[in-house]
């Protein structure tokens, strides 16, 4: 079964992008390269909301779109047709993520998307949740966990200080 | 210089408490009550917001109001009177709380309130910010951080694993 990691940076008071998408506050460190290195070792696949799409592609790329080998889907109701070089999933995020890890291929990266995380979480298809948390209150921005509709509890796979201020921390979901 | 502490157990999306003023996904456990121990040590004085103090007097108290040796201060601005054995803090949460942090006296211990913990934060007369990181998602309820206007940064002094998959993180807000 393909694997299913959702991470992220995170502020200490839970979002991923500050208010106006602000990422200024990001700490890089050889920690946060070495975990992002085997976060996306063996991964073929990208999945992310339409938001998340639209900001990579505002930045420049980063992995999105046709200049990319990965595969890259597109979680949105609202939008008509897949960017060249991805696919479009318009419903059913939960059914088409349960049934594309049944198939064969490498592991998957759910990038941004609090709503979207959200429901894939809910609907039991992350295997991991990675957390960079950084020392930062950022006061408003893109939640990292949203949508969520109960209590949802999770399993501490490892906690750690990391350079910077940062703490790593990794999840399971329980069944 | 009289230590002011806000600590709480908070979710991995970021809630104090569950919709509904749920508690019943805290961890109680030999590493969360000697933190707890360690945390109010020394402490003989007591700020909370409106809505925690209502929340208390609801539950039976736990610390508020008359039957306890601690000193309460509760901050709000439409409350008409202050409840027997406690004071009403009606204004400039900020500059109350840095005199009486000059006045002798010992430790001091802001509990609940996302919006008057936010403002103090922000007013730079907390000391430290205490997490008992629980390993479920709420999707909503009472957030720990509120009212953040700015990025605001914190060092990070502890951060270790405890029991039952809760992660300890204590924080200092930098000057």
């Amino acid at each position: 079964m393909r694997k299913l990691t959702y991470g992220a940076a995170v502020s200490l008071d839970g979002y991923i992008a500050g208010p106006g998408e602000a990422l200024d506050w990001l700490r890089w460190s050889d920690d946060a390269r070495a975990l992002s290195a085997t976060s996306w070792k063996g991964v073929d696949t990208l999945l992310m909301g339409r938001k998340t799409y639209e900001f990579a592609a505002r930045s420049g790329g980063g992995g999105a779109g046709s200049k990319s080998r990965l595969g890259t889907f597109i979680f949105s109701r609202t939008m008509d047709s897949a960017p060249e070089g991805a696919d479009l999933v318009r419903d059913d995020a939960v059914g088409f993520v349960r049934s594309m890890k049944a198939q064969p291929g490498g592991d998957i990266i759910l990038m941004g998307g609090g709503e979207l995380a959200g429901s894939l979480i809910e609907g039991g298809v992350v295997d991991e949740i990675g957390l960079n948390l950084h020392p930062v209150l950022l006061g408003g921005g893109a939640p990292m966990f949203a949508g969520i509709g109960g209590q949802t509890w999770l399993e501490l796979v490892e906690a750690r200080p990391i350079a910077k201020g940062c703490v790593w921390l990794l999840y399971r979901p329980t069944a």
